[in-house]
C-alpha cells in the first residue's frame, strides 16, 4: 500500500538485509529499520516492531534463513528455531513458518540449506500477498452483497489491526474494506481503539486515513452500544490462531464484540490465511495465551513538541494483569474469510477447503 | 471513608459553602474545592469534578438550594433547574433530586423556600449514606453466600467507579465489597480500566487500595477472557438509570460484560439506590445517552515531575465518537441490589419494593 504516495510493504529485502517498518513508532513517525542478525529478528517480533500473525510468521522465516546463512548446521537451526518460536507464544503462524523451513532443510545437505531457506522465506512472502488479495476479494463480495441489499453506506466494525501492517501487504480483515472502497462501495469503519496498545486507534486509523476511507475511532467499550443501536452492519476481525473446529483466538476483546454481534443479529466475520489455522489443538482452552507486561496498561506513548514520549497514566504501583488474546467460540462466528473461500467455522468446512 | 487516616465524604457543608473532592485530579492529587455559585455547581457536574449518579443528584440539590438562597422566586428556581438539569443528560438522579426540591418549594411561600430547600438537600445527603450502607449489607450477603459455598477467595469484577466517590459515602457497587472485606471474607477485585476516562484504573483502584483490598486493573477488553477462564465469581456494577422494567443504563461497556457473564453462567449484579430508577421511560432505547467530547479518547492525563499534564495519545485529527453509557437489558441481569432488598430486574419486583 502507499505511504505518502510511495509504494511500501511491511518487510522487504534490500542490499542483503531485511527492512521493516518499525510499527511501534506509527503513526507518529515512519521509520524503516534493518534486520541482520538473529537477535535483530527476535527483538523486532518480541517488541512488536512487527506484529500481526502473518507478518510475525514471515519475519521469523527470514530470521531463520539469515541465521542459516551464517551457520547451516542442524544444531544452529534448532537453536535459532527455539529462540524465534519463544518470542511470542500465541500466533500459530510463527511455528508454521519455522516448521516449513526446518522440515524442508533437514532433509537436504548443509550446502544447499542457505539458498533453500531463503527461497522458502521469499516464497512465503509472495504467497502472503497473494493470499491477502484473495481474502480481500472474498470479503469484498460479502460487503457488496450487504450494500446491494440496502443501497446504504455499509458500517463495518473492526478490532485491533488486521490491515496491511499485520501482513506483507493488503491485510486480512482490512483487505475486503480496501477492495470495497476501491470499487466505490460507500463504507464507514468503526475502529476499536484496542487497549492496551491502541493498535486500532494508531495503526488501523492510519491505514484507513491513507486510503481515504471514512472511519471513526471508538473506545473498546462502545461497540456493544453501536450494535444495539443498529449502527453496525457487519464486523470483520483477524485471527492469531484458529482451531480446526473454527474457534478463533484473536486480540483480547474480540470475544466481547462477537457476543454483542450475536446478541444483535449482526454478522461476525473473521478473515485469515490458512497458515493461521492450528490443525493440532482441539480444545481452544489449550491455546497458550500470551501475558504481556503490565506497563502496556500503565504507560502510554504520546507526542510532545516533535518528541515521542511515554507517560504514566495510572497512579504509581497499581496492580495490573495483561493477557493479550482471547478465544471466540465458533458458535459466535458467521463465516471465516480465507484465501480458499468464505467457509463455515467448523472442522468439515475447514478441512474441505484446506487443499485448494 | 478514610483518606490518609482522615474521614472524608465526597461532599459536605463547611463555613456556608459546599466542599467537594475534585475527582478529576484523583488519584494523582487530593484537592478539595469550594462550590458557592450556581455556576460552580454546574461546572463541577459538567466537568466531572463530581460524578456518579447518586453524587450528581445531591450536588445538583445543593446547587439549587444555594441558588434559592440568593433568589427564592419561582422564575429563578425554574432557570436554575434548567441549568442544572442540562449539565448531564443520562443519570436520572439529577432530575429526581431537582424535582424533589422544586415540587416541594413551589407549594410554599417564598420566605420559607430557603430553609426548606437546604433541608431537603441535607436530608438527601444523609439518606444517601444510609441507602449505601443498606445496599452494602444486602450485597455483602451475596458475597458471603458465594464464599460459604466454596470457601475460596471470591473474585469480583466491576466496571467504572461505583464506589464511595460516586456517592456521599460507601458507594453502591463497591459497598458490598467494603463490607465483605471488613467482615474478613477473602476477596479480590478485577477492576475494568474503563476507557475513555479510566475511572476504574484511577478511582476504583484508589478506593480499594485505601481499604487494603486486593485488586488488579485490567483493560476493558480482558473481562471476557477472565470469565471464560473461571477467574470471576460474580460481577457488580452501578447504574446511572434503571428503567422499571429492570434495564440498566450504566457506563459504556457494561453491556459487554453482562453478555460475557451471561455466556459463562456468572451472576451479574447491579447495585443502585431507588433514586436512580426511572419510573417513566418504558423503552430503554429512549434513554438519552450522553455523547461526550472526543478529546476524552485522544488526550490522557499523566503525572510528570509532580505536574499533572495532558498528552495526546493518538495522531492528530483522528475522528472519534464518544457515547458515555449503554443499556444492559434486564435478561442479562441476575438481581438488582437496592436499599430495599435484592430484587429481580422486573416491573413487579421493582414496584413491590419501591415503598419499603
Amino acid at each position: 500500500m502507499k505511504v505518502n504516495k510511495k509504494q511500501f510493504s511491511t518487510l522487504w529485502e534490500e542490499n542483503n538485509v531485511v527492512k521493516i517498518i518499525d510499527q511501534t513508532k506509527l503513526p507518529f513517525e515512519f521509520v524503516v529499520i534493518e534486520l541482520k542478525t538473529l537477535s535483530d529478528f527476535c527483538v523486532a517480533i518480541k517488541d512488536m516492531k512487527v506484529r500481526g500473525a502473518p507478518l510475525i510468521g514471515i519475519t521469523a522465516a527470514f530470521g531463520l534463513a539469515f541465521s542459516i546463512k551464517k551457520n547451516p548446521s542442524m544444531s544452529n537451526i534448532k537453536k535459532s528455531y527455539d529462540k524465534l518460536v519463544s518470542t511470542r507464544p500465541t500466533a500459530i503462524n510463527l511455528k508454521w513458518a519455522l516448521n516449513m523451513i526446518t522440515d524442508d532443510v533437514k532433509k537436504i545437505p548443509e550446502k544447499n540449506r542457505i539458498q533453500r531457506s531463503i527461497d522458502i522465506a521469499r516464497n512465503m512472502r509472495n504467497n502472503d500477498i497473494i493470499n491477502c488479495i484473495k481474502i480481500g476479494l472474498n470479503g469484498y463480495k460479502i460487503i457488496k452483497k450487504i450494500y446491494d441489499r440496502n443501497k446504504k453506506r455499509v458500517n463495518i466494525l473492526t478490532h485491533c489491526n488486521a490491515g496491511w501492517l499485520a501482513t506483507i501487504d493488503w491485510g486480512t480483515a482490512l483487505a475486503p474494506i480496501f477492495f470495497a472502497n476501491r470499487n466505490k462501495i460507500p463504507i464507514h469503519v468503526w475502529v476499536d481503539e484496542t487497549r492496551p496498545r491502541n493498535q486500532g486507534a494508531l495503526l488501523t486509523a492510519w491505514e484507513l486515513k491513507n486510503e481515504n476511507i471514512p472511519y471513526t475511532v471508538i473506545v473498546d467499550n462502545a461497540g456493544g452500544y453501536l450494535m444495539q443501536n443498529k449502527k453496525v452492519d457487519m464486523c470483520i476481525v483477524g485471527s492469531d490462531r484458529t482451531t480446526y473446529y473454527g474457534d478463533v483466538c484473536n486480540k483480547i476483546g474480540t470475544y466481547l464484540k462477537a457476543l454483542s454481534a450475536f446478541d444483535n443479529d449482526i454478522p461476525f466475520y473473521v478473515a485469515l490465511p490458512y497458515s493461521s489455522i492450528d490443525f493440532k489443538t482441539k480444545n481452544f482452552s489449550r491455546i497458550p495465551i500470551e501475558e504481556r507486561n503490565g506497563k502496556e496498561l500503565t504507560h502510554v506513548k504520546f507526542k510532545n513538541k516533535n518528541q515521542l514520549l511515554v507517560g504514566e497514566i495510572y497512579s504509581n504501583s497499581v496492580n495490573t494483569y495483561n493477557p493479550a488474546f482471547d478465544v471466540t467460540p465458533s458458535k459466535f462466528i458467521t463465516r471465516l474469510i480465507t484465501e480458499n473461500g468464505t467457509i463455515k467455522p467448523n472442522k468439515i468446512d475447514i478441512l474441505k477447503h484446506s487443499n485448494k
